[in-house]
């Protein structure tokens, strides 16, 4: 049996995937890969997900150079989730931030609770999500 | 506006929802939350689910007593996903496992990376997912 078919795929045949930064634990970010993504991730050892606005292969890092660097994956009890354990070159948020998870909820407010540490423009010039 | 209104959820009214350990990263789990769910969260302050098998709400925990104590709920930049911190009571997963990502790819194969630690008889007697 192929490696891959342990995976339940979804209607859309996609999963989710958690990018986990393997050097301190922090969850840098959820985003979703089909069997092309996560064979291309395979192959090349760097996190390729499934852009769902774009409806493309989606080489995280390919513009901004932020790619990941993928170190263990590992899938859940359901088969359903996929959880990688990554070296991240740089930030892994669109906004210059480390991670994506950095609106904390704070009685009824969500505050930003991580600095902005790379000006997104850098990473892209004008264009969005690498 | 409402807390809530933030969140981006998908066409059937869900988002996606990482589990974290607050104690040591560990990343428990992944499971779905309809408004109703976060709501039923945010007032009780442990995790509750939305099971989309059974199509109902799911106080994690509620049978097998390994609720989730949530310290903390982050939203990505998104606003499609959400991170919890959690103090598990137990275990996480419905296998008697800590983290339901107890599988790891290892070349071709899948392999058990974490002990059974609670048989699974003792916390649902002979139902599955609590």
């Amino acid at each position: 049996m192929d490696r891959l078919d342990a995976i339940q795929w979804n209607a859309d045949g996609l999963v989710p995937v958690i990018a986990q930064d393997a050097a301190d634990g922090r969850v840098l970010m959820m985003a979703w890969m089909n069997r092309a993504a996560l064979e291309a991730t395979l192959a090349r050892g760097e996190a390729v997900y499934w852009s769902r606005s774009r409806q493309a292969l989606w080489h995280k890092g390919e513009t901004s150079g932020q790619v990941q660097v993928v170190r263990q994956l590992a899938l859940d009890c359901d088969g359903d989730t996929l959880l990688l354990q990554v070296d991240q070159q740089g930030v892994a948020c669109h906004t210059g931030r480390r991670s994506c998870f950095y609106r904390v909820l704070d009685g009824d407010e969500w505050k930003d609770a991580e600095p902005v540490v790379t000006d997104p423009q850098t990473l892209y010039g004008s264009t969005h999500h690498d």
